[in-house]
């Protein structure tokens, strides 16, 4: 971040009055440019004893099995995010059954908020950031092809739930820098 | 948003290639300026019967009360920001007991998170962003005072849940605008 998006004046880097961290600040029309975490948000598709599965068609991780998730965008709750995401990567409708996980990833700044979810028809078929979308059992699941830690994770304590017969609700972080 | 805040161009208003929804794009550089919702972290601090709230000492609602809350930043997890906020808004060191409710504010692009917690001692003042910080029983609650509608409807909620002994997990949204 160079320069001011209000009046294109070059930034400063400094602790604003009254603030206790670096921003950056326009010194022309003194605007401070925020920098904050992101949504990641998405589901758990289920039908019957099977999810729905993508297999990314894009970097980073290409080729490489997810669950259907992308930023959450301005002008939507986190489950109408997480449901448009299902429809564009997977032609999928959902009803959304709860937010299943949470995971901080502090050295990206992110945050993802992922759902379990009905699915509600079969006739789904990923869109162009998939190259395909696929309903999988718990012995069929590709743990070593799987894009990311996050989502492994959540799929992880979402079969070790399942087999309690109680899905709870997860908290959890995950760190790419040592503390 | 006006100006390319890498190269100081002028934006433009326009769908990217394998997008679908407008951005602020450079036409020099390529950036694309995506903007996302910002999460406001918070908790409940716990004290026997007794929660504490922050009496703000910054518009908007300059006076009015409210759980120590604000924007995550950042660097940190979800339970991190709001225990930051904390510390910062009543001088209060808390430890976290989970997540009690995620409210979506799709019209202003903000979600809501807030934690039960723990306070951890009794020797807690407040920060420059708030007037008072204070213990309060349920009767004692300034419900005609409160800032904010989100953190209210966790509070009614939170207080409804203590009638039965069980704390959910609760989702919810608020609109500003007619859908």
């Amino acid at each position: 971040m160079n320069f001011c998006s209000q009046c294109a004046t070059t930034l400063r880097v400094e602790i604003p009055s009254g603030d206790n961290r670096q921003r950056h600040v326009c010194p022309s029309c003194g605007a401070i440019h925020y920098q904050n975490p992101k949504m990641v948000v998405g589901c758990i598709p289920e039908w019957e004893d099977k999810i729905l599965l993508c297999r990314r068609a894009i970097e980073p991780k290409y080729g490489l099995w997810t669950l259907p998730a992308g930023f959450m965008e301005n002008g939507e709750t986190t489950a109408e995010g997480a449901a448009r995401e299902t429809l564009e990567e997977a032609g999928a409708r959902v009803e959304m059954l709860g937010l299943y996980s949470m995971i901080s990833l502090p050295d990206i700044n992110q945050v993802y908020l992922v759902f379990r979810a009905k699915l509600l028809h079969l006739d789904f078929a990923h869109g162009e950031e998939s190259l395909e979308a696929r309903l999988f059992s718990e012995a069929e699941i590709p743990w070593e092809d799987m894009a990311f830690r996050t989502i492994q994770h959540t799929l992880e304590r979402y079969y070790s739930d399942r087999k309690t017969g109680v899905y709870g609700f997860h908290e959890g972080q995950i760190f790419h820098k040592p503390r």
